[in-house]
């Protein structure tokens, strides 16, 4: 069985997603083409890299996962494949792999052989090109030759500053219950606190002072601090009123990019 | 073949949908994993009972049913399998099962053994741990005990009054094409009105008053009461501007919780 | 391995969709089904036609398009089954076959038998009737008689005026990102041009000069014109500020419907 994901910007609606679909299942019959999701929102690297971070891990070994999205726009765009934790990622070299994978070590990272030039869905053609080539014994030297070269994007990372009093983190991530999600991750923290008493200072003077282990510890209406199952810091509000609210973001007017700071009291 | 559905308010966009197709992936090559749907609105035990209740019909016998309606506010959530007409259901104990199947009578009915409290996202740590249990052989005795206890939500049931001339009933759900359902069965309605002249009031003075068989013996514009391909009394309005209406619950100013009333004329 | 797809406009909350996945899951084990997509804005025969024109030719011969646009409000719907470049299509005789395929001549065009005035859900009940009897040898002949009649709609097709000077299209699609696909073909449009140079004149005096080959030979900001993957003239522009438009159909202000003018300068 070959497992195949897709993580795009194209939404449900066009014709994009499904010929990419279309184009897959005719390579091989045991095939399994699942979607993370194509709702990115439209030429956001930072959110398919947040959701396929958090998503890969989950599938067997072995699977190949096709990051679409859009970058149309740019000039002589580059393909790249880069193998890790022994799942393979087939992406433009738009800096995805470099914000999933911030250590920058790779099993294998290739230059995908392709000219874009003349392609108008060059997503589509390489990847049913590639797949073709790998489905049986995975010989990435069928599609181009291994690469040092990559695009980086560097996120955000947590400062600390005032005497080591203050750790600054950012949300990064708003999911569809309005839950805030840090860039703070629970070893930062941890490293940081010390299992000092702390308090969470978020915008318009809102703070927390403890962090819970579940969901399930507090009470309708409450503010909850957490690690989420992805491991990062994240802050959530249960909801007085379903359809008025938009949970956390909306009931506390935060959103991305907004600051969150961990201060040792 | 193992048929595995999944209902949730998770949404398309975040990692947990995938998250979960990619772990049920991992159990067993001839596995089928199809999407109910991810679009119930956060919370809406209702919603998602109505939905399922009418889908999960279509399926083989022996199909699993995943629920994930959040429930993350909640303290102590229980997680309880129920077997139905040969369907498996997996849910926390939110009361879906009660709307379901309002008899309560179940094949089985099952607690399963599961410490919630460590878990992040327990519907995918325990649906994958009992799928693997039960996948050969459906032994449920693996899972946990049985049980009788359940939490019972009661959904508004129509009622009688003024000498038996009146049949109130509610909106329960609105489809995608401004379609006003009613939890008035075939049934109720036939026990009621036993072939007598009748009149449907919707609020702000409309009726209705006949029943038609199906859509099409009505022409463009006109209101049109029928019952569903799920057995309930519907109102429909065809639409004179698409891009200016939402159907009848645009049209008429009708929402969810509204009262419908059938009268003996 | 049997291929379905489904194209509809029933959305991904309803039960709709999963109620035909469950019911074709039924027929046989080794079954691929396939959503193009299920967000067609509701009974909007010409963009169903557009997206699956696109759209069905990157799957295996011998696939089967389910084609679900309501129309439920019409009286006496026939469905038909149209046989074309070895790929089955099965629709209600809404005209959406004369849309994707306006020379009319198909492999086979059949009359499926089939009683609507008692169904709720006729696509559904149909489809999955058709399938099981044709899903061994594609034996048409068990599912209906041949036919000549088929709904034709007739859309815009461009026209040439003042003295072959100008030639009028129009603005048929606008996809996620904004983009305006028109009904201009390339053999249209090179028919028309002959070489000569020539200006393309949009609604509020914008307007082009040349046409490129790929996204990639544009910088950031400008209005391009090239033939998208499925060979119309298509108007893009790169975002200023993705947060604040909806592309060039947002930041032109065009619409579907709205002209668009080639003329020979």
């Amino acid at each position: 069985m070959l497992v195949i994901t897709l993580t795009t910007d194209y939404g449900n609606r066009d014709y994009f997603v499904s010929a990419l679909r279309g184009s897959l299942l005719k390579i091989k019959e045991n095939i399994k083409i699942i979607d993370i999701t194509h709702e990115i929102s439209p030429f956001n690297i930072n959110e398919a890299a947040y959701i396929l971070k958090n998503s890969y891990k989950y599938f067997p070994e072995k699977s190949i996962h096709i990051i679409g999205i859009s970058e149309t726009f740019k000039k002589n765009i580059k393909y790249k494949l880069c193998k890790k934790f022994n799942h393979y990622f087939i992406s433009s070299d738009s800096g995805i792999f470099s914000l999933m994978f911030p250590d920058l070590e790779f099993e294998e990272l290739i230059n995908i052989d392709f000219d874009n030039t003349k392609s108008l869905y060059p997503i589509l053609d390489l990847s049913v090109d590639i797949i073709n080539k790998i489905k049986d014994n995975f010989d990435l030297s069928k599609i181009g030759k291994k690469t040092n070269e990559l695009k980086i994007l560097k996120s955000f990372q947590p400062t600390i500053s005032f005497n080591n009093k203050i750790l600054n983190g950012q949300i990064i991530y708003i999911d569809r219950f309005g839950n805030l999600v840090s860039n703070i991750s629970s070893k930062i923290f941890n490293d940081f606190t010390l299992n000092k008493k702390f308090k969470i200072n978020l915008p318009r003077k809102y703070s927390i002072t403890s962090i819970k282990e579940t969901y399930s510890e507090v009470n309708e209406g409450e503010i909850i601090a957490l690690f989420n199952s992805a491991g990062f810091l994240e802050i959530s509000i249960s909801k007085a009123d379903l359809n008025k609210s938009n949970g956390a973001s909306g009931l506390l007017g935060i959103d991305i990019m907004d600051i969150i700071q961990i201060e040792i009291t």
